[in-house]
């Protein structure tokens, strides 16, 4: 039995309100051994309040070893398996832009290429065209192509990354990439994975795309003169936190692919906005309309991924700034961690499980007298999984009912 | 592979002997954030003395956030996977009473209720007639209903609450509950879940047995002139303590709903006594006979569950200072925990953490002085699932061979 199974069976309303509040990547690591992470070094008065009236611990986001990318480490803090529900690139992609991805829609990463004449890969990536430049090719695709029965979408994502998007009756994802991995031979033909006339169906359809790409595109830019596609990707069929956790839940997040993740499990998305101080805002000119918000900060990764120590520190000194007024909301449990750790002397996501608080009225408190690494790992949640914690949050706010008589 | 089989395969015998002292419910919480919880200020310098004799730590019964019900938190503790042994409402109701369900038996909970003149539910609990009312009426309708084939067993349990047992060939659970759950309605016909001839009859033998219970019934009292019934469910086919751990043992335990579960396991059930004094008593007068005993306490919990905080820390002392008596007898591994937690503070069942504490002479001791939750929670069995518990005592008693070459 899957533990969303158990969770949908126990959930009960209730008019409680919860915070899930995710400093992405905040988990990071000292520059020397024995010294202090970015979270440590940061003064953090209204974060380390906080630690001392909750229950502290860490938190293994996929598994103890495995560096979690965004997607799989969102969907572990939301309660689903990660490794059992994949969303694949097609549809993070299309998350990732805020573009809604409809039941029945095959979405698709496409980088642009460049191609020789007689049609073999010259250059995978287009020469990383920049975005200015591979904004307009998309527009006008999308204007130019026609596929009967089926309406196409072209966006931009970045640089020579756009998604592509097919919309009609039939249609399915269980198609090989077409990117070959390799220059000097021509983009691989669409294939099924899978037999079935809808897999068939599809694939005639790419291969008309592709074929009318490479036309409209002919002359248009000096690199940019063809497309490879990757992860082909119904939209992703999970519970919905409605359904499973009988909640209604909101996400505040100022990148899209957070708002993408969030609504594919069933959230409302509420307005984007830039600062931190202006996301807590926003939960609060909805607060009576949900019982759960997720929250996300996006610039603690950012900082991390750049490799800048002081930067993140001064970030999460701002959020730290900024918190009162989220707390001012009085959540009645709040948890605040991370999707994944960013050290900033890695310069990358890393596998460090991630610090995790949840403050409620029925927690029971630790020792842990500071929000960081080491004051965690010493509090009484010990090393849990990701997904142990929305049944905390649930149980915490009294949404959880007894298992068995 | 389920963690049964390992077990099974490695388990050997030798003459160790193992207590399980399991205090109901003794986790709990402080009434203010930041105090002591029950077991923390209770007085209990036994528990104590084990503590540091002991490696010490906390469990999930269940999984993080989840609170077990009896059922499951004792299936838990003697090793069962609980979400995938679930023993039913109407074998849980057969434990509570002592009634010893035979292979073969279908057992369900039956509600005595009210039906008007046109044999709709007025009321699903016959205005909570007293025992001393449903009792006899049990009684007449064991005496009264007569099914060829089939011996039809009616006892009180508590209020409007019975347990119906049906004994003969060829009967099977696989039926849908009666109670409509709501009323207005008449009660629902016994029909099956599943199709097959076994299930078939057995909702001809429901059928026939609730057109009697009405006819018995009839004008013999004001309010329960009917019965709803619920959870069907054969004796739950369990893997059997002897076979799997390769253990004699035996429960003591003054509730008959913990003896009925430790019959499941097979068990053999001690005299049942009041006291924990006494309860300690009969565990040495039979202490030659047996390897195991799962030695239940049930006071903690009804204080907790009554949310006296004083009344809970007075009987965690009066246990203590019985303690004595049952390490007098000298178990070679003592293990004292709980199959959840029930805090004053809730007056429920819930989901936090249980204290953990194992003596015996191969455990890595810590650095835990007392036996309460926050020191627990330092030891160095950290937080474990409760499914470790089993394979730990055995290892601990030398009785798990090593695992491969």
């Amino acid at each position: 039995m899957d533990q969303l199974d158990l969770i949908r069976e126990l959930a009960e309303e209730n008019d409680t309100k919860i915070v899930l509040l995710v400093l992405d990547g905040v988990g990071g690591l000292s520059l020397e051994p024995g010294g202090k992470t970015e979270l440590e070094t940061a003064r953090t008065p209204n974060l380390d309040a906080v630690a001392r009236e909750s229950s502290c611990g860490l938190m293994d986001v996929v598994a103890p070893g495995i560096t979690p990318g965004s997607g799989p480490g969102h969907l572990a803090l939301f309660g689903y398996h990660p490794v059992k529900h994949i969303v694949q690139r097609g549809a993070l992609a299309a998350a990732g832009i805020d573009f809604v991805q409809e039941p029945g829609d095959v979405a698709a990463r496409a980088n642009f290429c460049t191609v020789d004449e007689a049609g073999s890969v010259a250059d995978r990536r287009a020469g990383r065209i920049p975005t200015e430049e591979s904004a307009p090719l998309c527009e006008l695709l999308e204007e130019e192509v026609k596929i009967e029965g089926v309406q196409v979408f072209v966006r931009p994502v970045k640089e020579h990354r756009a998604l592509v998007v097919f919309r009609g009756e039939g249609l399915d994802d269980k198609l090989h990439d077409t990117d070959p991995q390799q220059t000097g031979v021509p983009p691989l033909k669409p294939q099924v994975t899978e037999d079935g006339p809808a897999a068939k169906r599809t694939a005639q359809v790419v291969a008309e795309f592709l074929k009318q790409v490479r036309e409209v595109l002919r002359g248009k830019h000096a690199k940019a003169n063809m497309m490879l596609m990757r992860g082909f990707a119904l939209k992703p069929d999970l519970p919905q936190f409605a359904d499973v956790y009988k909640l209604r839940s909101a996400a505040e997040a100022t990148y899209p692919m957070y708002r993408g993740l969030a609504r594919l499990v069933g959230m409302e998305i509420l307005t984007p906005r830039d600062t931190v101080a202006e996301e807590f805002e926003e939960v609060g000119a909805n607060w009576d309309k949900f019982d759960f918000f997720f929250v996300h900060v996006k610039k603690t990764d950012s900082t991390g991924e750049d490799g800048d120590f002081d930067g993140k520190v001064e970030v999460i000194e701002r959020i730290d700034a900024d918190l009162p007024e989220l707390l001012a909301l009085g959540p009645d449990v709040l948890a605040v961690t991370a999707d994944h750790s960013t050290p900033a002397k890695l310069a990358m996501h890393s596998w460090h499980p991630v610090p995790v608080m949840i403050r409620g009225p029925y927690v029971r408190t630790d020792q842990v007298a500071e929000f960081g690494e080491s004051a965690c790992s010493q509090g009484n949640l010990h090393r849990i999984p990701a997904l142990a914690l929305m049944p905390l949050l649930l149980a915490n706010a009294l949404r959880l009912a007894k298992f068995g008589a």
